[in-house]
C-alpha cells in the first residue's frame, strides 16, 4: 500500500497538500493537483473518483484491453492506461481496467455488458477488428472510444490514434535528407486498419518526396522481432540503404537480422522504429523512431470519450507524431 | 438587460435555482447547469467564468472571427460560438470574441497580442489562409484550434471540422440509391484546404460507389448563391440529373437556377446542400443536406483548446456528418 507521505516525500512537498489534492480540495490550483494526482497513479495508488457535491453517486467508464501488455512501464499499454486514469480523475470518473478475454464478453452483448455494470462509457485498446466487434460496435448506443480502429456511422463510437502521415512523412524525410532513396518499409499485421493506413502513408510521403515506391521494399510482418527475418533480406537484396519499421520491437528484430549479415547499423544501413518505447534506449544503436505519446492518446482518449457522453459526436481525435533522432540512422552510404 | 427571473420562467423552472447554476453551486445536477446555462447565452446573458475558489484569477480564451456572420441565431457563425461559450463557461474560462480586420494585429504579432492580453488559447473561425496568417500560426506558441484549417508540424495548432468524406459519401449514396449516375459537384471557393478537401472527399465517394467521375461536373465558385449561375447551365447541358453544393446558401442558388430554365426541383434535378442552416427549411422545396453540427463544432474546438493548453497535442478533432433528408431530392427521372 503505497503512503501519502511517500509521494508527499517523493514531490518535496507536504502531506497534506497531497491529502487536499487527493481530495479535490478548493484551495490548491489544478496545476498542483494534476501533479499529485499523476505522481499518485505512477506509484500504485488508486484514488476514488474526486469527490464533488453535485455528482451523482455512479460516474463509472472501463478500459478493456487484450493483445496487449499493461503492467510495467515499459509495456506500451501502460501510459495509455495512465494517461486515461489521469483525465478521468481529473473529471470525476471512476475506472475499471477489464483485461482481455473479452470475446466471450462481447458474443454476450457487449451493450448489455455494459449496462449491467453501470459503465457510462469505454475505451477499447489492442482490439484486432474481426466481425463479431465490427457488428456490435456498429450498433451500440454506449458511448465507445477505439484505439486505432475506426467504425464508419455510429455516431456513438470515435476513434483515438496517432497521425501516421505525419509520423511516417517526418521519418522518409530525415532519410532523405540524409541522401536515402532507396527505403523499405516493413509493417505489422496486414488487414488492421492501423496498418492499411501506415502503408499508404509510406507511399504517400515516398510519393510526396519524390522517391520512387517499389514494390520489393514493402513487406507486412507481425509486431514481433522475429518476423525481420523473414523480409530483411529481401530488402538487402533489393538495394535498400534504410528501413522504416512498424514498431520498435520489429526494428529491433531489422537490427539483429542486419547485424548477423554483416552489415552495420545505420554505417550500411539506417533503421528507423515506430513507438518510441523505453527499449529504444537499450538497443545498440539506441534508435531513431516516430514517437507516440502514449500518454496524451490516454488522455485525449478519456477526453473522447467525455465528449460521446455528453452527446458531441466526435469520430476522429488525432494526435501528432514526432520523429525523435537517436543513432539508428546516419548519412547514406551504399556499399 | 436579460433578468434572471426570464430565464426562469422559460424553462419552467426557479429564480433560485437559475441563481445557482449560474454560480455555479454544488447542489444542483451538472445537467440541470449546462441546460440553465445554455439558454442564458442563447437569452443574451453573459455570466462570468464560473466561481470556483481553486482558480487563479486569470482564464481568458478569445475567439477570432473574420469573413463571418455570427450575430444572429440563422448565421453560421452562431452557434459556433454559442457551443464554445457553453463549454468554456462549464470549465472556468471567459471568452472574448474579437471580430474581423483581424489582419493588422496578426501583423503586429500573433503571439504578443495574445500574450499582452492575457489569453491562454484562441479559436479561430471563418480564416483564409493567406501566406501571413500561414507563418503566424506555423511558428506560434500559443495554443490555437482552427476551424476548417490545418497547420502542419505545429503541436501548439489543433484543427476542427466536419468529416467531409462521411458526409459527401452519405449524399452520393443516397443519391445513387434514388437512381442517379450523373452527379454534379459545385464547390465553394478554390484554394481553402476545405474546398480541396471537399473534392478529393467528392471523387473518392463517386470510385467508391462504382459511379463515373466526369470532370465537366465539378465546378468552384464562391459560397453565395450566384455562383450557381455560372455553372449549373453547364452541369445541365452535360446531363446532371443531381448537384451536391458546398454550402446550402451555393444550394439556394442552384434551386433558382434550375427554376430558371424551366425545370422543376426535385422531379427533374435534384439538389443537395452543406451545413443545415435555418434556410433550408424556408426554400421550397425544402433542402437535404449534410448537416455540421455546429454547436457540437464549438464545443469541440473549446474540448481542443483546453486539450493544447495543457500539453496534449492533438492536431485534429473531426466531427461526424450527418445526411438530413428534406424535399429537394427524389428518384431519378432523365428528360
Amino acid at each position: 500500500m503505497v503512503k501519502i507521505k511517500d509521494i508527499a516525500d517523493s514531490l518535496g512537498t507536504s502531506v497534506s497538500t497531497v491529502s487536499k489534492a487527493l481530495n479535490n480540495a478548493a484551495d490548491i490550483s489544478e496545476e498542483t493537483k494534476q501533479k499529485i494526482i499523476t505522481r499518485a497513479l505512477e506509484a500504485g495508488y488508486t484514488p476514488k473518483a474526486r469527490k464533488h457535491a453535485s455528482l451523482a453517486a455512479n460516474r463509472k467508464v472501463c478500459i478493456f484491453i487484450e493483445n496487449m501488455d499493461y503492467e510495467n512501464r515499459d509495456q506500451f499499454g501502460y501510459d495509455l492506461i495512465l494517461g486515461f486514469r489521469q483525465s478521468a480523475i481529473l473529471n470525476n470518473w471512476s475506472v475499471d481496467v477489464i483485461p482481455s478475454n473479452l470475446n466471450a464478453k462481447l458474443q454476450n452483448d457487449y451493450d448489455k455488458f455494459m449496462i449491467s455494470n453501470q459503465y457510462s462509457g469505454a475505451f477499447m485498446i489492442g482490439f484486432l477488428m474481426h466481425s463479431d466487434y465490427s457488428l456490435q460496435f456498429q450498433k451500440t448506443q454506449v458511448p465507445t472510444v477505439l484505439f486505432d480502429n475506426y467504425i464508419a456511422g455510429n455516431p456513438k463510437v470515435g476513434y483515438v490514434g496517432t497521425d501516421c502521415n505525419e509520423g511516417i512523412e517526418l521519418a522518409v524525410r530525415h532519410l532523405r535528407g540524409l541522401g536515402h532513396t532507396k527505403i523499405a518499409f516493413l509493417n505489422g499485421a496486414k488487414n488492421a486498419m492501423v496498418s492499411d493506413e501506415q502503408t499508404q502513408a509510406f507511399k504517400r510521403a515516398m510519393k510526396l518526396l519524390d522517391l520512387y515506391v517499389d514494390t520489393h521494399l514493402i513487406e507486412s510482418g507481425y509486431y514481433v522481432p522475429d518476423c525481420a527475418k523473414y523480409h530483411v533480406p529481401k530488402f538487402l537484396d533489393h538495394g535498400a540503404t534504410a528501413i522504416i519499421c512498424a514498431s520498435d520491437l520489429i526494428a529491433s528484430g531489422a537490427i539483429s537480422e542486419v547485424t548477423k549479415r554483416g552489415l552495420r547499423v545505420p554505417e550500411d544501413i539506417s533503421i528507423i522504429g515506430y513507438d518510441d518505447m523505453p527499449l529504444c534506449l537499450n538497443l545498440k544503436p539506441s534508435l531513431t523512431t516516430i514517437r507516440q505519446d502514449r500518454l496524451s492518446l490516454g488522455k485525449s482518449a478519456m477526453t473522447l470519450l467525455s465528449c460521446l457522453i455528453n452527446n458531441i459526436p466526435i469520430s476522429k481525435s488525432i494526435l501528432r507524431a514526432e520523429l525523435i533522432v537517436r543513432e539508428s540512422t546516419s548519412k547514406c552510404n551504399p556499399a
